[in-house]
């Protein structure tokens, strides 16, 4: 198993550094005149990053018994789509932002198309990934894993998300449709990658109702950060532009709540997910310290 | 099941109505804000088509003892994937063209970022399509159907084809690229949908390798004839913009063959791929069928 036990910051180097490696070998570099989509799938795929939902699959898997290979799979899979749906949300027909992770997005460091492909291409594999006996020895799990992947990412859950999220620079929404906008477009995904520890584990009903409700929570709470890290953070720290949501005159939690209010509404959805960790014991602590460290982010 | 033996006409329209009625089911008008990325995915899916590769899946599937609804499931899977694709290939970074299938295309009828959406949703939707149980009782076969289908849509398939072809625009290709790009971009989707009725009906080795066969020769056919076309055929007859190629200056089959060769290059790949079905009985007509249709059709 991973060494996941010297703090949340080597233990999120430990599970990226690891991830990476499982990417790197998932998505190769080939030869032939179709390079340059798996170029641009390992620049999107590789390129510096949190790997926040990766480490919530492996955390989330090692409270059961799941072996190392199994859960980065998983989590690699999991950065594969969070990668696909980062490369087209840049695009210029879509959020139009040239900086992603402090580099060029992807069609700036490549062009459109291939930037258009290469997240088609991760898409397609990280779903290639889950199914491949490698991920797991019984095949139903393997279903399972596809089929909520499916869910979480697609027009119920993250596409879905993104699509209200482009009706909304047109449209104001109110406190209810913006937190819906929101556990589509990213907490469908964070819940994903907790829940799918619990798949890989075989995992009975109780620990795992608990582990998307933890999930659900701290989705929200990490996208009220984001908004406020748009409206107070530097693109210095951020590694992207910082303001756009205001610029576009987006409703957002933060100019809903006002300031004060959106960062007390984190907190609170913090505390709230750490109590639905409570059947855990010490083992749950690094999901412990994550949904702190969502909160207290500067970046 | 499937009433196939009024002949290849009646079976294209009978599968064709087959499948979008599925097809109807399993993407949904949904009411909400997300609403305009499903509209686009019916738009995209629901549209006029041949169905073609949907009707290889059925008929191979009839092939084997495979129920109804499991053969439909994947044939409506399968034209999800055909139709993301087409989605993504109009869009103005890739092919640029405003018509398809006789219609706006997506990008048109709607605009780019719900294009890209929708099809990154249709691929989404066709993954869980194929892992969900009512697909197939075992849970084994569903994961060899989505395995193959991450194969045969992904980099090493119709995306990495779909990359050789924009590299083609300012390169020119030899007769072998040229094959390999086709294989890729087209034929390994084709082959998919052939192999997936051998997988339903958990066929041996040999007629699985047979149809394989069968459908590689069918696919370059295909390609071969869309070159045609393209030379050849009227706008009106293709529902597309014909001349494109030329007009790109990129090297196609004829340009490589001129029209003579290429015509007789189609016509013997055809009857290779019905070469490859003799161990079939009558049963398999159809699919010998499909093969002469395919060197014969304007559209």
């Amino acid at each position: 198993m991973l060494a996941l036990d010297g703090g949340l910051d080597a233990a999120l180097r430990e599970v990226g550094r690891a991830v990476d490696a499982m990417m790197d070998r998932l998505v190769p570099a080939v030869p032939g005149l179709e390079a340059p989509v798996f170029e641009a799938m390992r620049y999107a795929a590789l390129g510096p990053g949190k790997r926040l939902r990766p480490f919530l699959a492996v955390a989330s898997a090692s409270l059961f018994t799941v072996g190392r290979i199994p859960s980065l799979r998983v989590a690699a899979a999991i950065e594969m789509v969070h990668s696909y749906s980062l490369v087209h949300d840049d695009l210029p027909a879509m959020d139009d932002s040239d900086l992603r992770r402090g580099r060029p997005s992807a069609h700036k460091a490549f062009d459109e198309a291939t930037a258009i492909l290469a997240g088609d291409g991760l898409l397609t594999a990280a779903f290639g990934v889950l199914a491949d006996e490698a991920t797991h020895s019984d095949p139903a799990v393997r279903c399972e894993l596809v089929r909520r992947l499916a869910e979480a990412a697609g027009g119920h859950g993250m596409v879905g998300g993104q699509m209200i999220d482009l009706v909304a620079e047109r449209q104001a929404l109110d406190m209810g449709a913006i937190t819906r906008l929101q556990r589509m477009k990213t907490g469908e995904m964070i819940a994903f990658s907790c829940e799918a520890g619990a798949i890989l584990g075989k995992a009975a009903a109780e620990p795992r109702h608990a582990l998307k409700a933890y999930a659900h929570d701290l989705g929200l709470a990490f996208q009220i950060v984001d908004d406020l890290l748009d409206a107070e953070g530097s693109e210095a720290e951020t590694g992207k532009k910082v303001g756009q949501d205001a610029a576009r005159g987006k409703a957002t939690f933060v100019s809903i709540l006002g300031l004060d209010r959106a960062r007390e509404q984190a907190r609170m959805l913090s505390r709230q997910a750490i109590g639905h960790l409570d059947l855990f014991d010490q083992k749950a602590d690094l999901l412990r310290d994550v949904a702190r460290f969502v909160v207290t982010r500067r970046s």
